[in-house]
């Protein structure tokens, strides 16, 4: 393993770049702006599966499937939905192919021409609430709350691996309500849980709000958002929720019969995170060493090198190693084991690093004498020799340990990162230091729209929770009771 | 709960559908051949997923993912891949909209056509071989064991619900080996693991065998499938390994060094069960009553329902409820307590039993007094009391009951509907008959084609551990020495 890892403060888009590719976790593929997710990364990706789909379902949602292809018609339904999305999508207009007449392969069969267009789902709301009426009825038929994991795409002009593709891999949730209060309690919820979990498994520091008008998801009233904070000093939206109103509903005509016996269309609210995660957690906790990963997220947590010379001493300690991987295994630890003779420890050694496994144990000769073992934390760097004795408990803490640091870490360079800013003139300098940018604003969208065109800043999210603080727009110098998150984003 | 289902012997195919949509399993939606997986249906293929993924990581396989578009050229680099493969599929051939001048909606905007059609993938092989080129260089970089979970799009003229949709959900397993022995033993070792599903899981008795060149996947060198048959006696491909010897590798110019310093091309497998194995589960175990599931697949194992009156009484019966519940849990048996006071037992009655829900469970005033509980198995439809002491063994024991009587039932089904024939007349009355019919085929195709277009029946498979048997081909008299299996199938 010979690294040849850019620096961030060299060039900060390259080495993202360069960490997803050789800690092989994506790459680019034949299909302009479709990635390819190689095994590891998937493997990452599984885990932020797995945990978010046990807090949806413990939060009472269930998984479905809805169908790939979205005809044509439906986006028209929803008016200010078909503006946002519409546009910029793959179109299947044909279903049949067939030999070139001139032998040079196959060509596109020009009888076999669709009626109507099916666009390649860019996000499922039409479809689903098409889907929906069939489904409610009455009050009794409320909630419906489903989920689904699949591809979507849209299609992107200018794309980056994890952060912007043309196909990215999500989960988008649909639900369906009998009162408005109730969808928006159910937007909040799962704001929330995206929260914890960006926070707690993620390791990575949130701002919660609501997007300007601007901002908004086309089709919705309210949406939610999430906002992180990069290295480089942009922000990441990493999760929606959207508050729909009974706009879907009323664009696809979906009814109930009330307690009371009255007819009303149904409340409804979307969300989702993507494959864009990764993006995140991968900007996040990286160095110029390669990918950190949080113990909680990690394909493998530990990763034991042996250190040996000749067969029968490899014997000798792969017999030791076996006792401790057990132990380990036995506390829930996800261990490899990596005793191929192809590569020396050193070439490991790096590959390792440069992956992100939390925790290195390598054991050799001296080890065997002394009953310890080598111990290497992945965000620290730092090395150390543990007795063997009670050793899984040793690791089992350790990765406690390295999760808290890394959420630490994170947490402080983002309180580094934001600032207050109190003019324009001051405004404009942080904006252009990169970080988060907390300032007053009049509440109109042409300010809004001033303040990008000036600085390439947005409004990443109002504060749900922050108490009101009497100001002035840091742009028009206009009555502003509270401040708002600005920055610039991905 | 009122349940109007078509019976098996007045309408097959009626009932068949019947039991999709009233079992909430899947409908269709409103894109031509595409179909929504409800809730219900979706949580039996998450249980499928979930052990098939198991058994392949098992034998050290990994997820990974790969684009849904391949570029129409990639279809032409592997001839007889370009004939089986892509022809009837969702063409790509714009990336926009645009609103309609009229107002009307939108509109494809004519001036984005793609320079080359993308083709929604009906199967991977082509794009993850183009992928595997930059993989792989020496020996030591394979095997490469991958599979995905993925969507796939086939322009099926004729669909049914899970049998034949346009698009279904499906894993494929994509492998490269260093020697042709290897590939040859991971297809088989995938066949095994195919038929150890169907069997102690699906509850579903298969034959293992190879397709006739005929029936082999374009491409192929061979192909290995397991065949399950349904009540009405027609045969049900449920899935397929491919040895693909080194066509892909030649098509798609993937060499590697050997150990030996000489470069050869890669040996390749690729391997699929889909959503299809969900019509397979279906019509091999339901019956007049509705779905009758295996409980190893069952989302909830165990469904609970109070017979009460008023709030009180059911308070009581509750208690005592979560004490079982909680017994049963411990024992990781899945349990859903329906208490919902908006429908009568008698209604939730007939509605598990249209699901399929392997036991039920109820409990009213006599059974609080005696310390007792009706339980009733979905399978036989047999009603029992228990004691109460020790339900959470007598539970257990039963769903392995039900489980192995499932299977028993199926295989006896099977068994009888098997057969032998040795003329053509027999042969032709037995076929109508329906079922399996062990034959005597001289090895060529135009025998086989002759057979299909007489009878309808194909060779589902040519057994690979049955013994030799000398005789004459069913038709043509020439000699044979090896029946093969026919059928009418789906």
């Amino acid at each position: 393993m010979v690294k040849n890892l850019t620096a961030r403060d060299s060039d900060y888009s390259k080495w993202y770049n360069d960490i997803v590719q050789q800690a092989d976790l994506a790459e680019n593929s034949g299909v302009r702006g479709c990635m390819v997710i190689k095994p590891y990364g998937y493997a990452i990706w599984e885990k932020m599966q797995s945990v978010l789909d046990k807090m949806f379902k413990q939060t009472g949602h269930q998984n479905a499937y809805f169908p790939i292809f979205i005809p044509k018609s439906y986006f028209s339904k929803e008016a200010s939905h078909v503006d946002g999305f519409a546009k910029e999508c793959a179109v299947v207009t044909h279903y049949r192919l067939k030999n070139a007449e001139d032998g040079s392969g196959v060509e596109v069969d020009p009888t076999a021409r669709l009626e109507e267009e099916l666009i390649v789902r860019p996000t499922s709301e039409t479809i689903i609430w098409d889907t929906y009426r069939k489904w409610i009825q009455s009050y009794r038929d409320l909630p419906i709350l489903c989920n689904q994991w699949a591809n979507v795409v849209r299609w992107e002009m200018r794309t980056r691996l994890f952060l912007r593709t043309a196909e990215f891999l999500w989960q988008e949730g649909h639900t369906a309500h009998a009162t408005e209060q109730e969808a928006i309690e159910e937007t909040k919820q799962i704001l929330d849980v995206y929260a914890d979990f960006a926070e707690n498994f993620m390791a990575m520091p949130v701002e919660k709000g609501t997007k300007t008008e601007a901002e908004r998801f086309a089709g919705a009233i309210e949406t939610y958002c999430i906002e992180a904070l990069m290295q480089d000093g942009k922000a990441l939206q990493v999760g929606t929720s959207h508050f729909l109103g009974q706009n879907f509903a009323k664009a696809f005509d979906v009814k109930f019969a009330t307690k009371e016996g009255k007819k009303d269309f149904v409340w409804a609210t979307s969300w989702g995170v993507s494959t864009r995660l990764m993006g995140a957690l991968i900007m996040t906790h990286s160095d110029d060493n390669g990918l950190v990963l949080p113990p909680k997220l990690a394909p493998f947590q530990v990763v034991i090198v042996p250190i040996y010379k000749g067969e029968e001493h490899l014997k000798q300690i792969s017999k030791k190693v076996e006792i401790v991987q057990k132990a380990l295994q036995a506390k829930g630890i996800t261990v490899k084991y990596d005793d191929r003779d192809t590569h020396k420890p050193g070439w490991k050694f790096a590959e390792y690093e440069l992956k992100g496994v939390p925790i290195r144990l390598a054991i050799g000769q001296r080890d065997l004498e002394n009953g310890t073992i080598e111990v290497a934390r992945r965000d620290t760097l730092e090395k150390e020799t543990y007795q063997l004795t009670d050793i899984e408990n040793k690791v089992e803490h350790l990765l406690q340990q390295i999760q808290d640091n890394l959420y630490r870490k994170a947490l402080t360079r983002k309180e580094e990162k934001t600032y207050k800013a109190d003019s324009f003139e001051e405004f404009k300098s942080l904006i252009e230091t990169g970080g988060f940018v907390w300032a007053h604003w009049d509440g109109t969208s042409e300010t809004e729209e001033k303040i990008k065109q000036q600085t390439k800043a947005t409004i990443r999210c109002i504060p749900i929770e922050k108490e009101a603080e009497l100001g002035k727009c840091v742009l028009s110098g206009k009555a502003s009771n509270q401040r708002v998150l600005f920055a610039k984003s991905y």
